[in-house]
């Protein structure tokens, strides 16, 4: 096989025809959540069927070699000791996490990535300060991002256990996976696409992910626009390392959401999920992802719930 | 009107009576969540037809009287600043968040509250060590809180701006509100009330609410198991101030959680949810509640979303 | 009395006054530290006589009208609990603090004051990022402030239990406390002034200190000059609210801080040090402050001890 | 060389032969911080001659494999973006830290070790809740840790770099090292003990010091109870892993902390001791250990100067 790397050159290009695309005018901040029309968020809710849910995110993680700025749960209230209040005693704790990072599941704010001084559709970088993101913060995703999800499972494709790190999916891979699993993704849909990410790392353990990890190929950007894909969610962070493009890390993340507008969902877990799929003998559902409400936050941990 | 108050020998009866209701036996550590049945989740999909969400969270507070020990947002990269990897650059924070308390809209796990020794099905109350709880933690609701919700709106009811701190709300107005919003709650429902608390929290500021507050009659919770309600939210904590039983502070969170094994929602907001619910011409709705996935956690911050 | 305030001009002219006298050239980082010489350092240690020493900080606060983002210190491991090591348990915990704020006993770095877009002797604000400061961080002090000590108490001049908020100190009433006390403050000192702001506080309880507040005129600067002072603590910050300079909040912080290089220490506590001085007989003593070890740090919460 | 270990029977014979020393009666919660008596520590003030001051402490680390909960800085305010007050800007943060750990500089408080259900003195080990030691806390030494402090350079006895992990450290050995450094370690003395574990990591870089560590073996205790030693530092945490001891994982903790009621003092860095003690050609000096005000707290942070 040839060299699958793409110059910096025809990355920039990429990079600019993608973002070209933008049908919302400049004041637009919401990105490809604007391709979930009402019609296709009501049509969504006829994938539930079975009245069964699954989780897509994975527990909170301890110190690891992929996590090395853990988050933290302390309690403040034990409830066998002596109580403050009347008659009832109460648990209570303290939550600490970075919301982005290299293992808990989170989803990634417009604001989160710049390119060439600019966020999402030019917003200038200056505008996240040491108070926040004045502009496409998670917050703007305060009323959920709903809709119908997609699952595409490329180890199953492969047959393989899991992709080994530094391997990568291309946007063909992508099609022969909806061939396979009979689906396809269209406009509006919420794109989950399972590397196997969480199952190596549960069966050998973690590893250093920083520096070597699966993910997709840039040219994925390309079927994202034209699929007109809302959200995109992975069991890595969809980005290759080593990368892919000379000079750029993070290509996915510069193309998904700093020139398509797409919300990442980065380290899912989709154990869970993928027996559901095959248990409904589909691979759609309709998929509710609820940020926290962190007005100026660049993301948020978050919980997505599959719905069949 | 005579003394709304609830004697300790009433309460401990109206308790006693209600926990020995519960049909799931011992080993049972879902409690209410056992209402929703697949089927029932399967329909309250068919709730969505508008295809438009709302959230019932409020935005992270500050500080303030009823928020002394207030969540926290840091920057820890700006994309202003000159990047550690080539070619992009990040905006990403950390959050610290109390898990309770009286302003942040969370959910609390059936750990949280222990009476008489014992949490919900009379699991010892330590079994909830400095670790957290190894039983009824937040995680056990990892997949989701899905089901159909109804909100009983008590001042549209009343025809005021809000409850004020102190009132409180009876079975019989609960009942009272169906009748007049056309709706009914029933089996597997999520029940959403709202008092006006956080209307008057806008518009007049923040108080003491630990001193004073609006909250629902114990005899409510009569009410919540007969009609198999599976889950309740509220705008203030469901639990009046000061408390209506003597040397019992926080009956309703007793009853709510403890005895009947229901999550329970504080400080949700409702004045998105309202005007959706006026302009679609009913009060019920598909409602996913994610909780983030906090092993041993007493509950988490949650962001509901209301879908209709 | 006429008009205590000082404009703008006079302010901005001390200001330039002042920060022209630095002997010690554009490279220097350590400003008004240099004033400790070996010979000083080594006399200070004359000081300790009784072989006693005190605390000059308060224990960390909890919530309260002037502590509206209070610290915390949360248990992560409790002794009588399981151990998960062998024959022995441990108890531990975790802190979150602000390193400055309006209660807790710290000392600020020169880094922490950018007055006209510059720190001290001019080096530019722009050398704080997101990562810290990258110049005139609290670890410049690492190996300790230590000196000669002195305490200045300004309610036992006035023979008031404590100087009301909005009061100020003069550079005269600091000279005069000097001759009420029988002594007097010299180069390399340590420079500590008692307005009884702590004291008011434990006895009538926290106010919104942010708004009124006791500190010293913007003319004590040129005292502080004068004396070559090495530091500067008080138990509150310094710095009379509202401010008496004119479009300048916390003047004393520029002048201090920024035009002196003076480290200031804030919400000190002397209520344990005043006995102490009183049954020596004097009011100086050897003094350590010993930050913690915090790289790009603009301060450090603080334990200043004082040995008589 | 025979087998260094020490059997449990020995091992407990030996703490109770320690434990059972202590002069101060039951109510004592100072522990040895009562050799510490006012003429010793105004001698101590004697040692200063030099008039140079020096940390002991190592700057907050970050993540690393013997750091796998590392704390943090946050920037809060940063003094070149817009001010939100006239005239000034600042740079503040936010730490969040650990008490304890393998990497910072950090001093055990007496609550921090139980053995057999109690922490010194026989005090029971609940006295430590979730909300901090009752009993026994940093607080208690709140006035400071103030005396003479000596240093015993074991590699430089030994002539070698650094002690490998899992060496350990006689008793006879800490005599040898007085003999060789021609000093003498009496009552009241503040004891720090170089195995150059700090010098390894910095060399070598950090490893799993859980598993593998330089320390003392616990024949010591015996020597510190002798010479009436006030607290003990060390630049690792005092104690050999692998334990030395049958069934109990850090033995020296509870000889040392638990028995003695030594404040212990874990990961020092004497790099720039070391220097400061051959240009003053002694050992001792004045040392002031200034922890933060932390009431119920299991230890702190701390920045130890060394006054020579």
């Amino acid at each position: 096989m040839s060299d699958p790397g793409m110059s910096a050159t025809r990355f920039h290009a990429l990079y600019e025809r993608l973002r070209g695309q933008s049908p919302w005018g400049a004041a637009d901040r919401r990105g490809a959540l604007n391709h979930i029309t009402p019609a296709r968020l009501a049509a969504a809710a006829g994938e539930v069927r079975a009245g069964r849910t699954v989780t897509m995110a994975a527990p909170l993680a301890s110190s690891a070699p992929d996590n090395p700025e853990p988050g933290a749960r302390h309690m403040t209230r034990l409830p066998a000791e002596p109580s403050d209040v009347p008659g009832v005693s109460f648990a209570a704790d303290q939550i600490t996490m970075n919301v982005h990072g290299d293992v808990d599941s989170h989803i990634d704010a417009l604001c989160h990535v710049s390119y060439e001084g600019a966020l999402y559709n030019g917003v200038p970088a200056g505008v996240v300060t040491s108070r926040g993101a004045a502009e496409l913060s998670i917050d703007d995703a305060r009323n959920g991002i709903v809709g119908r999800g997609v699952l595409l499972d490329i180890p199953r494709l492969r047959g393989v256990g899991w992709l080994e790190p530094g391997e990568h999916v291309t946007a063909a891979e992508l099609a022969a996976a909806e061939r396979a699993q009979q689906t396809r993704v269209g406009p509006g849909d919420l794109l989950f696409v399972r590397l196997g990410h969480r199952r190596r790392r549960d069966e050998d353990g973690p590893w250093e992910v920083a520096r070597s990890r699966a993910g997709l190929h840039p040219d994925t950007a390309e079927y994202l626009a034209e699929r007109q894909v809302a959200a995109l969610g992975c069991d890595s962070n969809s980005d290759t390392a080593p990368s892919l493009v000379d000079g750029v890390a993070f290509p996915m993340h510069v193309l998904a959401i700093n020139a398509l507008g797409l919300h990442l969902l980065d380290y899912l877990q989709f154990h869970d999920l993928v027996p559901a799929c095959e248990a409904a003998g589909r691979w759609s559902f309709l998929c509710v992802i609820a940020p926290l409400r962190l007005p100026g936050g660049t993301g948020s941990p978050v919980n997505p719930i599959a719905i069949l």
